[in-house]
């Protein structure tokens, strides 16, 4: 079963002079989760590792800047997700954590929940003193998808949300379905873009629901965007594989920053 | 075109002596919500005013008590949404708020997000002093759908969660494609049962696109559910209304309370 890893870094009008710099970092997180599939890891390790680099790198922070809620915080969400079993982990509005995709992952893991939000977030975190959590910026959304040579499939997204938002505010990036979605029987999507539209339509399960119909990942992807932006006039992007390897990477922005690595080609 | 109301309030093993309250509680909240339906009010209206009712309503709250988190507080969730324009609005992690449900729909109509968690969400209740979202207690999860005289849907649905839940833990019931769905395109969902369960497997949004396959409302509800069942050993059940007025009452627990009006029948 051949490996493939997809990685974004935020679905939105990417300016000239930043454009170069995410490139090479959406393709440096896919090389980072490849290298786990590489060595015969999973999917759902490979995208915390590719999630965890685009977390950690500066440019997708610079991009925006911090982005701050209206009280001048840093409030994070992320996601993650493990195709075979559905085993789902999110975070929502926590402060102070470098890596929320690790976080999510040890909701999912540790607890008997599958969403934390806020200050019970937070709690949680110092209660399970994981000194990698702890940080000091935001970042855009950022995310990937994998199969793992089993033809396990996983989803990871994590995002500093958008400028100015209200206190409190979820967007897509920590909610299953919207952000992200993962199932062995269908494939994994990471979703990015206008928060709001992609919760409207749920576009990551939209997407799978249009796989299901027997649409390519192409088709399937365009169709999901197509319909969040007739129906609630929401612009995005979408990246996807198939337990069998299929992957697409497609946006109605003007820009997306992807990357994917398959064999030993980095697309 | 014929209007239609249904209404739960919880899938569980409601124990004997609770059943008949429990019927006649949702049953007066089906008449409560047809009202509006009635006097040629919108499906949103309707869901509203029937999910109202059944936080109002004691029966729902002494059954299982108040439901605490592991600190001993009340943390409350809540989503409404209208099919017409896929508005939506959610709350999760409240506290002290009697309504869920309508600052639910106050985020939908007076802010830009359509989440907000925790004390962020709270902030808002009180910048927007609204007097009747001031409240004492907990109750189970209860949820309405409705189709309005010219073919709108809307669904809405608030809990209290599960007994000694984690602090932040958020379960199915504010998040869109899982508590609930709505789409005048399609149908409107409310779901209730293992939150967890619900949201590994998306369970509106599951039920929604097997409709969109061709499946009856009955046929798709149990499909879910039983993939729900098969997936993640869940139990849960939803209620389903669509545009043309088809309705389903389904649940694959033990018992799930539940009503629906239609022209002059409560059954």
């Amino acid at each position: 079963m051949p490996a493939v890893l997809v990685v974004h870094g935020g679905a939105w009008a990417i300016p000239d002079e930043l454009a170069a710099a995410s490139v090479s970092g959406v393709k440096a997180a896919a090389c980072d989760g490849f290298s786990v599939l590489k060595k015969g890891g999973s999917a759902l390790d490979a995208v915390e590792a590719a999630v965890r680099s685009l977390e950690d790198n500066n440019v997708f922070n610079a991009g925006h800047g911090a982005v701050l809620n209206s009280e001048g915080e840093v409030e994070l969400d992320a996601i993650i997700m493990d195709g075979k079993t559905l085993g789902s982990g999110a975070v929502s509005s926590v402060k102070n954590i470098a890596n929320p995709v690790s976080l999510a992952r040890a909701v999912m893991e540790k607890t008997d929940h599958v969403m934390l939000t806020s200050r019970g977030a937070n709690l949680f975190a110092e209660s399970i003193v994981r000194e990698d959590f702890n940080a000091k910026w935001a970042h855009d959304t950022v995310g990937a998808v994998a199969v793992d040579s089993d033809g396990n499939v996983a989803c990871a997204t994590s995002t500093g949300g958008i400028r100015n938002k209200m206190v409190g505010r979820v967007g897509d990036s920590p909610v299953i379905g919207c952000g992200g979605y993962a199932d062995n029987f269908s494939g994994a999507v990471s979703c990015t873009g206008h928060g709001e539209s992609i919760l409207k339509v749920t576009l990551a399960r939209l997407v799978i629901s249009y796989m299901e119909q027997g649409k390519s990942v192409e088709e399937a992807s365009e169709r999901a965007l197509k319909y969040m932006g007739d129906r609630v006039h929401g612009a995005g992007g979408a990246i996807v594989v198939t337990p069998s390897g299929q992957w697409a990477a497609t946006f109605t922005t003007e820009r997306m920053a992807w990357a994917a690595v398959e064999k030993d080609t980095l697309w």
